[in-house]
């Protein structure tokens, strides 16, 4: 046996509160390693009396990498507390035990100590990560306000091109796009079958993306203002739609007033200590274009990147932890907005975001708080932080799959289940599933315009846990390379829609709906996976619910004889003739097991 | 090569700062499987136009386990942000890249892409692991007060035994020590050469232990009073001395007010919700003994371990956290105390500890936390709830090579090391390293009752990182069995000394304050270990400084000759004859590297 691939890692994402009175406990050992796992436990003050190391409980094999099996069990404490450890037998018939202090041969004199044992101490109720339910039951649909809608000419700022005028958008085009936009859509919205939108920032900021805020108090006036804000909240709210804004609290923009005051007053300036400066002064030569700003290297301040126009806030300045918290705080009381989006939320501190937890949840309860992470996160969600990340580690690996094919289907499911293990199950169920967004190229762009391969990849995605995300657009077919081409202006000319991809996109939504409990809590089963013939095949599976799903990325046909005739089939180029399936390349089809 | 065992957690204890600018980054590999590591590092944002990730540079081998290699580097980071990823090579020849998203060959083509590495966002300064130095320069004194010394007969409670009168103290006895007593011995302590003392509980409750506290702002009567206990922290805090004291927030005892009340008016009660009751009445049958109540079973309220006067405190209930750190703050407040001591602080939530860490280190920036628990505690030690816990799980490993001689020389260095590469640098400065206490067997007794053992014991403990303390009555040869037996009076009577181990124990306490810089930050380089022989060698390293040390625990004489004469030698059974250094059965020696 492997002993030195063997992982637990107490009080973590291998050993949590799943609910109230159940933990979950995982284990990992090298895959193909072990025959079996038992969990032995406990009572920690029973352990001498009760003896109750002499028996273990089967763990079930609840995942596998190409290097790695986790071993899985939900249990119970009767008084709370849990002394556990593993009973691990080999494929080889060794038997160890491995617990807090490491791995032993499997006998008794080793079970003895109390002390050997990992331990959850009590079952800490207000410890434990909860995810609000609504985001489980959410599709979400990503705008970008400059550019989905021009609902109000009259805010539109000078220099403003016709809708979609430019083939390639460039860095400084405004198109008008604005909240009066959106709401005029929200029925367009409904139909499509949405019920959440994240919102790219609103409030007043210099460029088109407002990634660089000067208030943090205001709707961009290009966007339109508070009033037409309330109304887009209550539309939608309306609708049952709820509404996701973008904090940008890792940086400002170089012309809010904060930012102007350190500039003109430098050391005495009372907003000195808001960033962090090495030496002064910290003006920018003012001649600089958009372009050179976004690059401007290196300056005698902290900045988000190298983009000399949006310095860093210092966020361990309680009185900038206090500024930065009213707003999350205004914007959920005043217009009762449902989650906020966090930019470039790794870089700012633990303790702050500490504090924006406690202070959204308890203004609202289910309350939704998703950072911008591209990378492992665990340290984030820990359930006192955020309840998700953008999820850019795993969709990245449906893509690899499915759009840049250079991954097999097994790599394939490898990255995703290790990704699955990095977190708690209640995390995964509200993870933010996007396969693109205004930080890519579009997924058709990645799919060299392929929109088979698209459906595909969109109908896995809502296959998984999390909720997924539709980046605006996408659902009538449009491209864009990276930003800022992925933000072109919405096509509303329904000539240039592609409807049939506005048709698939409702069927997928309408479907991801119809079995959302089985998607967010339903167990995930890879059963046929070739990497030969780039076919995936999964199960889900929910009390008595299964779905079946079959993924061909392969130049064959994939023929399958089923034992009856396919029922409440979701598909694409799947065509059913009787117990026969076939799935043509880039076709899938998903099914329900009578 | 073995990459199912490659193991690196980000943000974590495998990489944190360990100064505002410093970062360390450890890494596991299985033992003996990997010929070297480089760590492929640059800025996040720099990934494709500088190529940094074409160089690396080399990590050191920092420690070993019976199954593990721990790599290790120290480095910065120009704008204080780090991307990061590892290339190993096997002793096979075989080389891998591992990042964020798992093992891949090393090829230029895995190290593209930009989110293939680890990351560490910001250096922010706010979020790391700080401890106070003093600490580290402090070698402990832990008193259980009612049996170190009767200094004030009047305040004796009724039924004061004579002091010493019985060769085994029961769970029921009062012998009458008190704060006076101790206040009476503080220049014995001096001439011991201590400089913190730790004192389990002081406050109001029933028992001799005081571990069911009754009222937490007040000192207990049969110890004394507020301003004898004044008096004991400023006498202390003259000579050098530190105060830590115990602070018993899981549970109260079932005489305090609040719990009478509940008792009392159950529902009903204004304290009904600062407890864990599954249902009224919960009252306990008034007849029961003390023996009875410690293991009183199943009763209809959580209770610390089974005992039924003991009744767990509802920490989630912010009027519960209000009062407990109203206690924190008072003692530091009005009496000026440097430390806390966390009684069973792992069944106590991570939200409490946290808010605690606030409360003490605003009050007193160089506040000591230290929490009671005996496994694994890295969740605990994230830089915002303890400084360290009480080392046991790695006094233990000492313990059973020393004392209980179950394990060999070389099981006991990765035991050693496995609990030191579970914490961060910092945390392992200010470890709590104590061989006994007041809730287990005496080292002595543990020892069979050789002092030889006891001295080595203690003096490679000494060597080791974090701060010893020693258990009173240690030092003149006391003994006992578990609690109660480990609890006897102090022996003041210098006929029963052992004055031998007396003069030791000063001589080890000077020793380790001449070279406590060494031991605190000092590479620890294990270099002679030899399981047949019982015998362990090892270096502290610091810049110019080196000193050797070697533990003889086999039966037969260990004789080394030296290239010269050791000098500034601390050894017990070792002779010295010019070059030749022979240390007997049981001995040691620590000396300078010349």
């Amino acid at each position: 046996m492997e002993t030195s691939a063997i992982l637990h890692r107490p009080d973590s994402e291998y050993a949590y509160l799943y609910k109230e009175d159940e933990m979950h406990i995982r284990l990992r050992t090298k895959k193909g390693d072990v025959a079996k796992v038992g969990i032995i436990s406990g009572d920690p003050y029973l352990h001498g009396v009760k003896k109750w190391y002499l028996d273990d409980a089967p763990m079930e094999l609840l995942a596998s990498t190409d290097i790695h099996d986790y071993w899985m069990i939900a249990t119970g404490a009767e008084f709370k507390r849990l002394s556990y450890g593993f009973h691990i037998v080999g494929t080889d018939g060794i038997e160890v035990f491995y617990g807090d202090r490491g791995v032993f041969p499997y006998e008794e004199k080793y079970l003895e100590p109390a002390n050997s044992f990992f331990r959850m101490p009590y079952f800490q109720e207000i410890d434990r990560f909860k995810s609000p339910d609504w985001v489980k039951e959410t599709v979400w649909y990503q705008i970008f306000p400059e550019r989905f809608a021009n609902g109000d000419t009259s805010n539109d700022p000078e220099g403003t091109l016709p809708w979609d005028s430019k083939e390639h958008p460039t860095r400084d085009d405004f198109y008008g796009g604005d909240l009066q936009g959106v709401i005029d859509n929200l029925d367009y919205l409904v139909d499509l079958g949405i019920n959440g939108i994240y919102f790219c920032p609103v409030f007043k900021a210099t460029s088109n993306h407002k990634y660089d805020t000067t208030d943090y108090f205001e709707i961009d006036p290009d966007f339109g203002d508070k009033k037409t804000f309330k109304k887009l909240v209550d539309e939608a709210h309306k609708r049952g739609i709820r509404i996701m804004l973008d904090a940008v609290f890792n940086h400002m923009g170089m012309l809010s007033y904060q930012w102007e005051d350190v500039v003109k007053n430098e050391a005495d300036s009372k907003y000195a200590d808001w960033f962090h400066i090495h030496q002064f002064p910290v003006k920018l030569d003012e001649s600089l274009t958009t372009e050179e700003l976004e690059n401007v290297g290196n300056v005698p301040y902290d900045t988000f990147a190298f983009t000399g126009h949006m310095p860093k806030l210092n966020t361990a300045n309680p009185e900038v932890q206090d500024y930065l918290l009213e707003i999350a705080a205004y914007w959920i009381r005043e217009f009762d907005i449902d989650a906020w989006r966090l930019d470039v939320a790794n870089e700012v501190d633990h303790h702050f975001w500490k504090r924006f937890y406690q202070v959204t949840t308890d203004l609202k309860e289910d309350f939704y708080i998703l950072g911008e992470i591209w990378h492992s996160s665990q340290s984030w969600l820990q359930g006192d932080e955020f309840h998700a990340v953008m999820n850019y580690a795993f969709t990245e690996t449906i893509e690899d799959f499915f759009m840049k094919k250079r991954i097999t289907a097994h790599k394939m499911v490898a990255g995703l289940n290790e990704q699955l293990m990095l977190y708690r199950q209640q995390t995964n169920e509200v993870m933010f599933n996007m396969l693109d967004s205004h930080d890519t190229a579009r997924i058709l762009t990645i799919s060299a315009g392929n929109k088979d391969t698209v459906k595909s990849a969109l109908a896995f995605t809502f296959a998984q846990n999390g909720s997924p995300c539709i980046y605006y657009g996408t659902e009538i077919g449009m491209d864009g390379f990276d930003d800022p081409d992925c933000r072109k202006c919405m096509v509303w000319d329904e000539a240039k829609q592609d409807l049939k991809m506005l048709a698939f996109t409702k069927e997928l939504i309408a479907f991801r709906k119809e079995h959302q409990k089985l998607f967010s809590y339903g167990q995930l089963d890879w059963f046929d996976i070739r990497d030969e013939e780039r076919v995936v095949g999964f199960k889900r599976i929910l009390g008595e619910e299964t779905l079946i799903a079959y993924f061909n990325q392969g130049e064959e046909d994939l023929e399958l004889t089923l034992a009856e005739k396919p029922e409440g089939l979701l598909g694409h180029l799947a065509f059913v003739d009787n117990q026969l399936l076939s799935i043509k390349q880039n076709g899938f089809a998903i099914f329900k097991d009578r």
